[in-house]
């Protein structure tokens, strides 16, 4: 099942509205209709049915997904039993995925340098007709509101190839445990939705990562028990200002306003049944142009083993995000690029689908914190 | 205003209810309930009153404060026009606040030397019942549940203390911006509650700060601009792991297992309007031993520079959480000290009040990363 979120207008002003989209038939559900429109079939009244159907299907993701097996049996059946006026056509679907499917063994990708930039994308130069769904048709939404959202950093290889960028050798706490911080969930943004660019940078960039969806509550489990735990899979490019990330990881306190201003999530959560998390192509492309290859055959962590961390010690909940962090090549910096005002930035993840999102216009200066001096002398 | 939430059980379980609280009076009022009785003189039924009552004051105090003046203004009428049936005793008050009112300069504070342990405490060795409010009178809850929880810092005299014991000097980025990283906010607890000693660390340690509660949205304030943002203030006591931390901050990451496991905040938020930001005595005390002693004249960053600065290129929203950062001896570390399971941590701003939590057993050990070893040569 692939599950998202959408804008929707009414009397009441624009609403999130949880969808199941089934991209091969070009069409999107919503969900509470359907669901309304059944229970009205079965005989409720149009005011009860909307009050079960909204409960069910409410405008946050997280608080559908607390909901557990319920959430995802009536998702079902809304979905088997959705007349035409549940369903909204996707006009733009992207044809292909334009990455070979690969049966390399996890060695040979490790061994891999860094892919040469390649041409080929569904962007080709026409960013509002080619790829993904055109602007208008559908406005497509973080498809997840979390409660948290943590990154961690799983990939050996871009912790090694922005490393050797700063002329460092790699921190050994990395092979100590999944390092992660946090972002703000505040700021994410969805398919397609403009990325901000804070008045503070001049060094825009994308990760490329798999966000992972904590379907279920847990404690210090352990990675047998921890995959039970994710609902799904969705993709996330973690934007980063990297003029003003290498600062705040040199303070101590990790990113915070180098990562915090966005990160877009979409275009929809995959559901577990659907992927298999040990072998997922990831390609980004900038500007329809190839710039990342990888594969998340190449986590040094896994999966199973990022979310048994989190729950050390701390009760994870239901529509928490855990980010994989960047996988190897998955980033500008990698390549000593960087993003500019107006680019178009795809990320790929292979069962998943295509996540688009174009660079806005810089936002205009305004307060900087006076440096202070020292008043105490040790 | 002083505005909590405590737990109450119904026929549908534990439900939190919003309460103000009326220390001198010895009393707390039932928001919703208040409000419900006050409707319902007026003519409304039990079942629309009960509606709109739960809708002005909800479970959520995030939700509640983004009501903004709405939310205020109501809260203020039902106060006044409580009846009994709306009210709870406030069994056990703290009848003391244990602290001299200082008169002294800010100069004066800064140039002091951490205070020498000093005796006497409201906690006096029993603390089921002589401290604040007994276990079973009222069940306290965290009196916030923030959609984000930053965590500035913003005392020069804790981070000089800290890199002290470390013999490094104090970071330089400290004095260029106000640094800050992400708490996971869906560990806190309230007052009374108990804190979770996580299996992984072997020093636990409190941080004495002050809670700064966003009030209204925004988006790159100036510091003249922020402080109308500002909704009230509580205490904050950041536990911290810090075996843990240590290695979290050398890998860039920022703290994350050695914070996440649980932040108290509490007893309530005290509305803007009842304190003078700029100077509230605050100590700290562990099993009725004082151990720290600080005043937020001492802070490098002031309360309307952390606001601006999280409100750069991020709207800020209201019910958002704000930590001040440790003030100057506001941690056992910086006296060379560690809690132990069973200790009483009593943490007291002026203004504010008292929050008290006790240090729980730690829990069993579980799953641990395997370390990890490179597989990519550079």
């Amino acid at each position: 099942m692939k599950l998202a979120r959408i804008a929707r207008t009414g009397p009441d002003g624009v609403i999130p509205r949880l969808v199941a989209v089934q991209p091969e038939q070009k069409r999107v559900i919503d969900l509470a209709t359907a669901e309304r429109l059944r229970l009205e079939r079965q005989g409720a009244t149009q005011e009860a049915a909307r009050r079960l159907a909204t409960a069910l299907f409410p405008s946050s993701m997280a608080a559908a997904i607390s909901l557990g097996e319920v959430f995802l049996a009536a998702a079902r059946q809304a979905i088997e039993t959705a007349p035409e006026e549940a369903v909204m056509p996707l006009l733009q679907y992207p044809q292909t995925l334009q990455y070979p499917q690969t049966d390399r063994k996890k060695e040979e990708v490790e061994a891999s340098p860094p892919p040469a930039v390649q041409q080929g994308s569904v962007y080709q130069g026409k960013p509002q007709t080619s790829s993904g769904f055109a602007p208008g048709d559908l406005q497509w939404l973080s498809p997840l509101d979390p409660p948290l959202l943590r990154d961690f950093t799983a990939f050996e290889q871009h912790v090694q190839n922005m490393s050797a960028r700063q002329g460092q050798p790699i921190f050994k706490e990395f092979f100590q445990a999944p390092p992660y911080f946090k972002i703000n969930p505040l700021t994410l943004i969805g398919h397609e939705q403009e990325v901000p660019w804070p008045n503070y940078t001049e060094y825009m960039d994308y990760e490329l990562e798999i966000g992972l969806v904590i379907g279920k509550s847990g404690r210090n489990l352990s990675p047998q028990e921890a995959l039970s735990h994710l609902f799904g899979v969705t993709i996330l490019n973690d934007f980063s200002a990297r003029d003003i990330q290498g600062p705040e990881m040199s303070s101590g306190f990790g990113p915070s306003k180098g990562k915090d201003f966005a990160t877009a999530l979409g275009p929809w959560i995959t559901t577990c049944d659907e992927v298999d998390l040990t072998r997922l192509d990831m390609v980004a492309r900038v500007n329809g142009e190839e710039w990342s290859r990888g594969s998340s055959a190449t986590m040094t962590w896994k999966v199973e083993e990022l979310i048994a961390y989190a729950s050390k010690g701390e009760t994870i909940w239901p529509g928490e995000l855990l980010g994989s962090g960047t996988v190897g090549t998955g980033s500008g910096a990698e390549h000593g690029k960087q993003l500019h005002p107006g680019d178009v930035v795809e990320l790929e993840v292979q069962g998943i689908g295509v996540l688009r999102n174009r660079i806005g216009q810089p936002e205009p200066r305004g307060w900087e914190p006076e440096p202070r001096k020292s008043r105490i002398s040790n």
